[in-house]
């Protein structure tokens, strides 16, 4: 017997042809995520409590029509919980957007998480609190993350890297995440190498640098853990999309250690159009799996998201969201280190900054870490 | 020592807006996915064997610049096997289009998988004429697949309708891929139920039908594998892109099974200027890591899949490719049943036709299942 226990929403954007009716649409999407037959197969059951029920449809008023005659549409759909998702994040996924995927003008806005499933993800088990308190910084300070590069590199000189950032004084300095176990620096030599010049550069300076490895999720993924432990990492780069949701939410739940995601693919996501929104699936679900640090590809660098993507981004890993702790926005790809400061100022100290070309182009990698830590403590104590 | 041992190539079509130079794109996609820095900061040794390599940079002919006075390019970039990817599925996927998929224009057309890392994925297990063998169907003949829902039904009540398809006689009946482990019908109870219903068709009837559970992947996979294992299963369903490369890949390597994967979650890539073509994911890579058959949203059904797609994953699961068995091209999506015959024609016997709103709208299913075989036998007998 189908019971109703509790609903979820989703909220599409609907890009819609002008042959196309968006209530159709919207209906169509609630079959097409749920039960994949047409309503006239369906027991009045099912219909009732399986299928998604649309909500919402109402034309998003900001400019009207968009290109080409086609018209845009927000429409809300709760899904049934316990019946359509139980607690399984990979389904929680596939009923978001598995099929729609394979559709057109399909846009996910928000996402709620059903109760079940964020209870059994748990989300961040460091979360800002837990990560400030490993590195021994205080709440009104951003912390600064480097990365070790590049791929091609041996041990020895990945190592030597770790040490120049770490003794500079950055908090973290982490893989980059091409780096998984090739031939140049496989993870078994390249992990307790950087590891140890990290806790050596800490003796000789008095720092709490942590040195996070990118755990590549190969077959040997349980491994690669046991090792990054061994050798006293606390926290691991991982990439959710490459190793998958429910590898990710597990390696939160078991591992012990801080995870910071990488966004790898997550691009194929981001069409105006169609996919998820950023602060969606690196926001949002990123955080719910249990990314304590999520990496994002920050406005300006070499990449394409907007200002409003980033800080959409910010806003949904720090606010309150059920049980979840917040999680740190890590702002990247392509950062230059002198105007950190004025990203501080943007975006609050509650965040990380992860530098990597624009260190490595001043050569002196140590003064070029001093030099940025020394800029946002300035900024930090005294223009704050 | 860096040395080179093989370097394989990946074919990407460049979008560039009127002010991109498309040689300083490939090359920028040359350094971004491999080793994020800048060519100027890189040692010699790794600027030569680690970074991509340029080989070709080509206006592409058809129909001169894009919309919007875009042009578009095709650009070869060879990178070199062991150290970039070694035998890592993962690794190579971030390679393909990490974060490629953070920046704009970038398509990929055609890639070459590492001798390496196809000697350690192996393709699949079964193949073409594996999955046949085990259906007893000869080669002449096309298979035929029905899928078991909808979401929301009880064990029982699926189990019915596993029975009616396997004893109107189609070759296979899989489970709808959102049926994972929810309340209605929880996968222990499921799953048994249903194999155990079709072997008694089988039975029954003298068929040969094989039942294909979706296993969802959640924390408990190699829970729901012996389960399946133990109920007597010979294949179950799986979505790469929701488990993962590397899990599909150890589900193929391991499992005994035969693996007919889902496309969930691929319509993120397949934008006209950004991803990757249908045929390079759902053929090339999905056929590399172990998947048996493949499913895809068959052109004129519920999906934007033109035939050119259809029929380019039809080739690249098929065609000679190294070591790797031929996998079933798995048409699906709203194929309507009195048109599987001309399908047929068109797609040959190396396909299995999947089917599912136009059986369920006949109500009688197992009547609809028999009418449906019955055609093709016809088709294939007699007319072919």
């Amino acid at each position: 017997m189908l019971q109703s226990n509790e609903r979820f929403r989703i909220t599409y954007r609907l890009t819609c042809e002008p042959a196309e009716d968006p209530y159709a649409k919207a209906r169509d999407l609630a079959l097409e995520q749920t039960v994949e037959v047409p309503a006239e197969v369906l027991p009045p059951a099912i219909a009732e409590l399986v299928v998604g029920r649309v909500e919402v449809v109402e034309p998003v008023e900001e400019g009207g029509a968009a290109e080409g005659g086609a018209s845009t549409w927000r429409a809300v759909i709760a899904y049934e919980a316990e019946v359509t998702v139980g607690d399984d994040v990979t389904q929680f996924v596939n009923l978001l957007f598995g099929n729609a995927s394979l559709k057109a003008g399909i846009l996910v806005e928000d996402a709620d998480i059903p109760a079940t499933l964020l209870m059994r993800c748990g989300g961040p088990r460091f979360g800002i609190p837990g990560v400030r308190g490993l590195c021994g910084v205080e709440d009104a300070r951003p912390l600064l993350c480097a990365a070790a590069k590049p791929l091609g590199l041996s041990p020895a000189d990945l190592a030597n890297i770790c040490y120049a950032f770490a003794a500079g004084g950055v908090d973290i300095v982490k893989d980059d995440h091409g780096l998984a176990d090739q031939a140049p620096a496989p993870f078994a030599e390249r992990v307790p190498r950087c590891q140890e010049a990290v806790a050596r550069a800490n003796a000789d300076t008095g720092g709490r640098t942590l040195y996070f490895p990118h755990v590549s999720a190969g077959a040997n993924l349980d491994a690669q853990l046991e090792l990054a432990r061994a050798a006293g990492c606390r926290g691991i780069v991982v990439s959710p999309l490459l190793v998958g949701w429910e590898t990710t939410r597990r390696l939160a739940e078991e591992s012990g250690l801080v995870i910071f995601a990488h966004p790898a693919l997550a691009g194929a996501f981001f069409h105006p159009t169609h996919g998820i929104r950023p602060d969606v699936l690196l926001g949002r679900l990123f955080r719910t799996v249990g990314c304590d640090g999520v990496i994002y590809p920050n406005v300006g660098g070499r990449f394409t998201f907007s200002l409003e993507d980033c800080e959409a981004i910010n806003r949904r890993l720090r606010e309150p969201y059920g049980v979840l702790r917040p999680a740190f926005p890590v702002a990247a790809g392509g950062i230059a280190a002198d105007r950190v400061p004025e990203w501080l100022d943007r975006y609050g100290p509650d965040t990380v900054f992860l530098l990597g070309s624009s260190l490595y182009r001043q050569r002196d990698l140590r003064g070029a870490a001093a030099r940025l830590v020394e800029a946002v403590r300035r900024r930090t104590t005294v223009e704050r």
